[in-house]
């Protein structure tokens, strides 16, 4: 069995967490209370060095870092990783986009004003950072002009991985109202088979 | 034939050149000042709606965005991308991390530093990311202490995702002194077949 370290209501966490339960495949969930500390206990660090959520332990007891890279062990030999070669770039190519252009900027932003509840005190900061969120969701409105789902017609793990911080955007302060395609997708990935809500302990 | 737009002296644009010498894949590179505003053109914006280098053009015309997409794209069905589950999972990990954890401290403060010159204008943006940026050459420093290549014994796409801008950290004003592990691991991939050095023109 897969044992699943992670923070209720992290869009990280809460990535392989709505991957194995539409995948059907069965996990032990761990809470792990970051906004306390217990990522930097020496407990979590001997599972993961750089003190981070989630971690994903497997069934022989190592230990697998990174959200994204969980999605990818997780799906390969399904349908939600292709094995077609351009189609498997496009996922790649969103589940890098989400790491380095759309999370710094909308998990940021909503984990400052929703979680520490800097809004006021940041506010230069978030001021600098919005833009930056406002660039990635303009990318994926673009996209979902011409798919229904990020790479391409089928629901794969770009959609999870893009997913998990864009429908709780408004937590940090984003407007998702100026993107109806972005709407729309939220709601397809909302229908699909084995969909829980975040909020949900997983 | 495939293109690569790309800037000289950036590591994200230097990997998938590297990558593409060391399998023998032959490319044509086309240089992009970026300093200069060339990806905000609408030639180069048709091309990635991101506005950013590195783009992969496939020999069918279809253009990839992502760095480590290009790598897992074009390492496919070769050693630097094992097949074996847990292989493939340690090398995802990496790439993740470099784009989440590393490229945007170390090759965010070099930018700064050596394209921008603006060490001493933004001293204290730059002192609050070396931190970040030392902590993930900690944990590279750590897995070099359990095996000769990042995702083990065996060179591969981490490999080269991670020596981009590691190898040049310090114009930055990282020291590397301090990492034995990394600086023998950056001679051994200096050492590999089809390397080249980023300096040069791709």
């Amino acid at each position: 069995m897969y044992t699943l370290y992670g923070m209720t209501g992290s869009g990280n966490c809460y990535k392989p967490a709505l991957l194995m339960r539409q995948l059907g495949i069965p996990y032990t969930w761990i809470e792990v209370d970051l906004l306390r500390g217990a990522t930097h206990s020496p407990d979590f660090l001997a599972l993961n060095p750089t003190g981070k959520v989630p971690v994903l332990q497997l069934p022989d007891g190592r230990c697998l870092s990174e959200s994204n890279a969980m999605l990818c062990l997780l799906a390969e030999g399904t349908p939600l990783l292709p094995s077609e070669r351009w189609a498997r770039a496009e996922v790649m190519q969103w589940l890098f986009f989400e790491q380095y252009s759309h999370e710094p900027a909308i998990a940021t932003v909503r984990f400052w004003v929703h979680y520490l509840g800097k809004a006021e005190a940041w506010r230069d900061r978030i001021r600098e950072t919005r833009p930056k969120g406002y660039a990635a969701l303009q990318r994926m409105e673009l996209q979902l002009c011409r798919s229904d789902y990020l790479a391409g017609d089928a629901y794969s793990i770009a959609d999870i991985a893009l997913y998990a911080y864009t429908h709780v955007a408004d937590q940090g302060g984003y407007r998702l109202g100026d993107f109806p395609r972005i709407e729309a997708w939220l709601r397809r990935v909302q229908r699909q088979p084995g969909y829980f809500a975040m909020a949900d302990r997983p």
